[in-house]
């Protein structure tokens, strides 16, 4: 019998309580011991649960058990996680988190925490929700280089878009419909301006080239500015805008990463991913494309998640697993002015001719798109690959002939 | 220094030495250890090869060495493999392995051998090539339930499926250009004929459900009867044809499992998987749905996979992997006859208008297809979902009144 501590009891929580509950004797089977929850940790009451009598508001408590050896960290944000997570495993109890800001912002230093101390630090969870991601793109590094990472991390967005697309829905009123739906927080900043996504394609990013990647190293733009107009010029290009978090390495050994949103190709498999769910592609130079899909979050595909890595720390009490990376630099992800890119650009202007000609010639060539019921002053086209900040300057040298750039996204390759 | 044995030097084989001699050095830094290949065995001669020093033909030689530690069998086939495989896990060497034929007609007794000498046998490339698949499976099973296994899980048919879909072509031509490009042998039968597909879905079964299902228990059709008119009535449902390989468990503990061509629905995720690609679906009870895509064969995407695993052996001499199904038996399958589907139907008939009464009639309710250019004779509907062989009595009788029978093709429901 092992003994584990839960700390938090909100959605995830108590996902993790019901998930070792009704599975309890396939878990057993599976981990070759019975995992017992022994302490739950939160603040608030819950008398009448059926495991009221496990509850404790302090911390103390489950730290100072020599009997509890693997905590579960489910309450999110940075503080107190990050300081109880460090005092678990200097006490030699491994910790099994789904929280990616934590991750996302002292991954590196919690790993080497846990290396210290010869316990383990899963968060499978943390990206991705129920889809096996982590050990994955660990099992795809071992004979691959990892060329490419491109992802749809955030459900939230994901659904927003979809219903723009699909249903030709604002995105005010796709936000309160999530919002309706328990898809999207009261103060959806987190989820709609990418931060959510930024913390996930970090954590990929630190653990496919490892080292760590902080989210302020990271640009990150949100959806907030996506129009219908937008979403027919993409469906006029081929594709549909998605909310999508890529990382490459550079042949400098430089990151070049970035969370916004992006055209995505029809025939690209994270076209067709839609509404809630998650796509995760992984490019590697053995394997090729490698696509994970599935159910970025929710209570049960994130509390089974949490459990699997329970579980993994149960069968590895003797051999720790190897996930690892090094601290991140300062210096270690490119300035995204000066990355590749092709960019779709939507803008007015009284003379549109005119300006069509004008881009053509700063862009040395541009591919007009077209929609119906679009008024007459308004135009839009896309670029060839160029440095952003090439594209930057001659969109500066198009305002200056008349032209209102209206909006930008970036076309992605995959 | 780990030394290492690759049994077989053919197209896996020897992708299996480029990837180890290529990744050397991060392979050498994920296992903790450096790989070192001391034998190559093979009855043909490498004379020009880099590597021809390595080369064996005399299998005694390396199960004889006690310095090999992990023997790597991608010879294919039966005979010798199984004897090969039994030999060296017997001489304390961990087996790693890309043979489905071996697993999923031996599998429960090799793992039993393993776990009787402490040793790991491994097939992550038996099944999706570079696909991280049976270690994602098998994680998802931790805190799972697993509800359903669908896939595409041979890419040769798949290639051909999607010929006949996208630019019409027929299947002997489609067959004739995967047999050109290299994607299908001369002798085409184990894809076409859906035996590859079949030896997968009984390792993920197997897997999946903790005991084997032999290949000859699972009802296995091919994609040779499908025609463009199949394909253009699949379309008017609203989808594609695909080649499924499905598993499923009932209450009453047996399987419910096949191989066959399937109308997949336009908004399944596997509806989208085209080309030499495989999708596997797996239904957990937590997680939802979750997919994984990529290449499901090839040189390079299968031995990375084989790498993955040997890697995997030189990190756990220490501790065994849990890898392990019990042996199978007689009754553990359900006769496909009895169980529930719904069927698409084409078929002719001197009066349509009748035979479409008629069918109503016999099944309760049909829904009409349509297609362009069908003659006057032929007409095609789908069935409600029902018991197998109730609807195979019913074409019976509605043969009787009258009707050819041309092709019959399950709906999927995924």
């Amino acid at each position: 019998m092992v003994e584990i501590a839960v700390m938090g009891h909100g959605v995830v929580g108590s996902g993790v309580v019901e998930v070792l509950t009704t599975h309890r004797e396939s878990i057993a089977r599976r981990a070759h011991e019975e995992i017992d929850i022994k302490y739950i940790l939160d603040l608030r009451d819950f008398p009448d649960s059926p495991y009221a009598e496990k509850f404790t508001k302090d911390f103390e408590v489950i730290v100072n058990d020599p009997e509890v050896h693997v905590v579960v960290e489910v309450m999110g944000g940075l503080h107190p996680a990050f300081e109880f997570t460090c005092r678990c495993m200097k006490a030699g109890k491994s910790v099994v988190t789904s929280n990616k800001e934590l991750v996302a912002s002292k991954g590196a230093e919690l790993l080497k925490i846990a290396r210290d101390h010869n316990v383990n630090f899963l968060f499978e969870a943390s990206v991705g929700g129920g889809i096996p991601i982590i050990r994955p793109l660990h099992q795809c590094l071992a004979a691959n280089d990892v060329i490419e990472i491109a992802g749809i991390l955030n459900g939230t967005t994901n659904f927003i878009l979809t219903k723009m697309i699909r249903e030709s829905m604002p995105f005010d009123e796709a936000l309160a419909l999530a919002q309706k739906l328990g898809y999207a927080e009261r103060n959806p900043e987190a989820d709609v301006e990418g931060h959510d996504a930024c913390r996930k394609i970090c954590i990929l990013a630190s653990l496919a080239y490892g080292k760590h990647v902080y989210p302020d190293q990271v640009h990150t733009e949100g959806i907030s500015s996506i129009s219908l107009a937008d979403v027919e010029y993409a469906d006029n290009w081929g594709g549909v805008i998605k909310l999508i978090g890529q990382v490459k390495k550079q042949e400098s050994g430089k990151l070049q990463i970035i969370v916004c949103p992006m055209f995505v190709p029809g025939d690209s498999q994270l076209s067709s991913v839609d509404d809630v769910f998650n796509g995760i592609l992984v490019r590697g130079d053995a394997t090729g494309d490698v696509v994970f899909y599935g159910k970025g979050a929710g209570k049960l595909p994130t509390a089974s998640a949490v459990v699997a890595d329970v579980i993994d720390c149960v069968k590895h009490f003797a051999s720790r697993k190897y996930l690892f990376w090094e601290d991140g630099s300062k210096d270690y992800v490119e300035d995204y002015m000066e990355d590749s890119v092709s960019m779709y650009v939507r803008a007015s202007s009284d003379d549109v001719s005119l300006a069509l000609m004008n881009a053509d010639k700063l862009f040395e060539g541009v591919t007009r798109l077209v929609r119906r019921n679009a008024d007459t002053r308004e135009f839009a086209f896309v670029t060839k690959k160029m440095p952003e900040k090439d594209i930057h300057a001659n969109l500066k040298a198009l305002s200056k002939l008349g032209v209102d750039v209206l909006n930008t996204i970036r076309l992605g390759d995959f």
